[in-house]
């Protein structure tokens, strides 16, 4: 078995990848890490992998979309399960944390920590990196640089920790897709299915997102996407909470049909809430 | 007059300050560049700025969710303008092409042109920075490293354009918000407001689109974002197109009160659409 998911080894995306093989019960799995998200998809699209693990959405910068826009374009993928990780980030390093100048990451993870790095390293300079481990990776050594990166990546470098969790919005949490190729299933608690709609005026989305109300299925989420990636005409993403016993998916994909121009189901799926066990706790 | 930008110089955010301070009519204007959005947003809610430019929804990388979210938590803070901005990348240097061993840009340029440099330079190193602008700025003199950034950045650091347009997907632009302190208008051809309902159960969503449904306003995006920034409980950004003449943005906004544990109207404002005008070219 073979899964590529989001490299470098050490990042989230690593992390979601072992949690999910897990779930699956696979072992003997070989993680092939890969460089950005649509390289994960062909992998798994040409079949160089068998399995692979892309973000679907993280609770404070949205909707990953090249992974949503990937299933739309690829209906020989399916999503075989979900999950929800905690993204605590972590300050490591050799250093004192008075000693840090510098402060590698990725963007969006320094982005993430501004309000802690403004008010404990006002002055330190922030410099980006491809990804959080290669920031852990980087700082080894040295005692003025530091990282923001996971507590694994930290272990895995043999960094200390000089401060966790060091995120501004403590909830933090990214949801990750496990995708394989073959037929997409029509029964399971979560469901994720995307459309375009024949006409783009008043009334139409609202008729068709009836179909499911219709049938009793509660809408997790919504995301309209520029349809063909121009703006004006629009894709919609939907999740759907399915309950437990009845098979209404296909009902309500009955009476949606004839409204939409495309219509693509990404299957159903059992999903895992990390964090909702870590609030739990 | 000072306008706050995302920043630094020569990034496609200056260009879009530039073009929404001229639509409304200003000038001798003072642009501030920031460093990440919600340094943007703060300048502007503590007075140190009276204008602000953000971006809001990217064609390829979907919704700017910081930008969402500042306007929820900042009733103080207007929507006085829109602009859609084509975004159109450029490999720039000082050598040829093919003498080009290290490409430079910030992690989402790299990644929005990921299949030409697959195509064209597939053995060049691709390093992060943490602007287009900057990697601009940081090839100056080499006649082996190249960056990814836009004409005007070019132009501004004595670059030459060794390849035009190179992003993956032609159609890719970015919508921009021109914010200011004040009242939000009710009276203008699009709107954006933000709702949290009572009752997160089958049908609840739906009931509150129709109130936008029954005035006959067409709805142009959703996007559904965790409430208190976790899973489960939403927010849910909404676009307006409101017809011309009637003002029945103040009757649906009557009718969706009841339903909602919380609304907020972003406000209502013209929208120029550049990347339009360049499709009719």
């Amino acid at each position: 078995m073979r899964l590529a998911f989001l490299g470098p080894v050490g990042t989230y995306g690593e992390q979601a990848a072992q949690r999910l093989a897990a779930l699956e019960g696979l072992d003997a799995v070989a993680f092939i890490p890969q460089q950005g998200i649509r390289a994960v998809i062909r992998a798994l699209a040409d079949g160089d992998c068998d399995l692979a693990v892309v973000p679907v959405e993280n609770s404070v910068e949205g909707g990953v979309t090249s992974c949503l826009d990937a299933l739309w374009e690829h209906p020989d993928l399916a999503v075989a399960r979900a999950l929800v990780l905690p993204i605590r980030h972590a300050l490591v390093g050799s250093g004192p944390l008075d000693a840090i100048s510098e402060v590698l990451s990725h963007p969006q993870a320094l982005a993430q920590c501004s309000l802690w790095l403004g008010e404990h390293l006002p002055q330190a300079l922030q410099l980006p990196t491809s990804s959080t481990a290669e920031a852990a990776r980087l700082v080894r050594g040295s005692r003025f640089r530091g990282a923001i990166a996971s507590l694994e990546a930290a272990a895995e470098h043999g960094l200390e920790v000089l401060a966790h969790p060091i995120n501004d919005v403590p909830g933090n949490c990214t949801r990750f897709l496990l995708l394989r190729r073959g037929e997409r299933s029509h029964r399971g608690p979560h469901a994720s299915l995307a459309f375009s709609l024949h006409a783009n005026q008043p009334g139409a989305l609202l008729e068709s997102l009836g179909c499911f109300a219709r049938q009793g299925l509660n809408m997790s989420r919504i995301e309209s996407r520029p349809s063909k990636r121009e703006m004006g005409e629009y894709i919609f993403f939907v999740d759907l909470e399915l309950p437990e016993g009845a098979a209404p998916l296909d009902g309500a994909i009955t009476d949606l049909t004839p409204l939409c121009e495309h219509l693509a189901l990404f299957g159903a799926y059992p999903l895992t809430n990390l964090a909702a066990e870590e609030t739990a706790d």
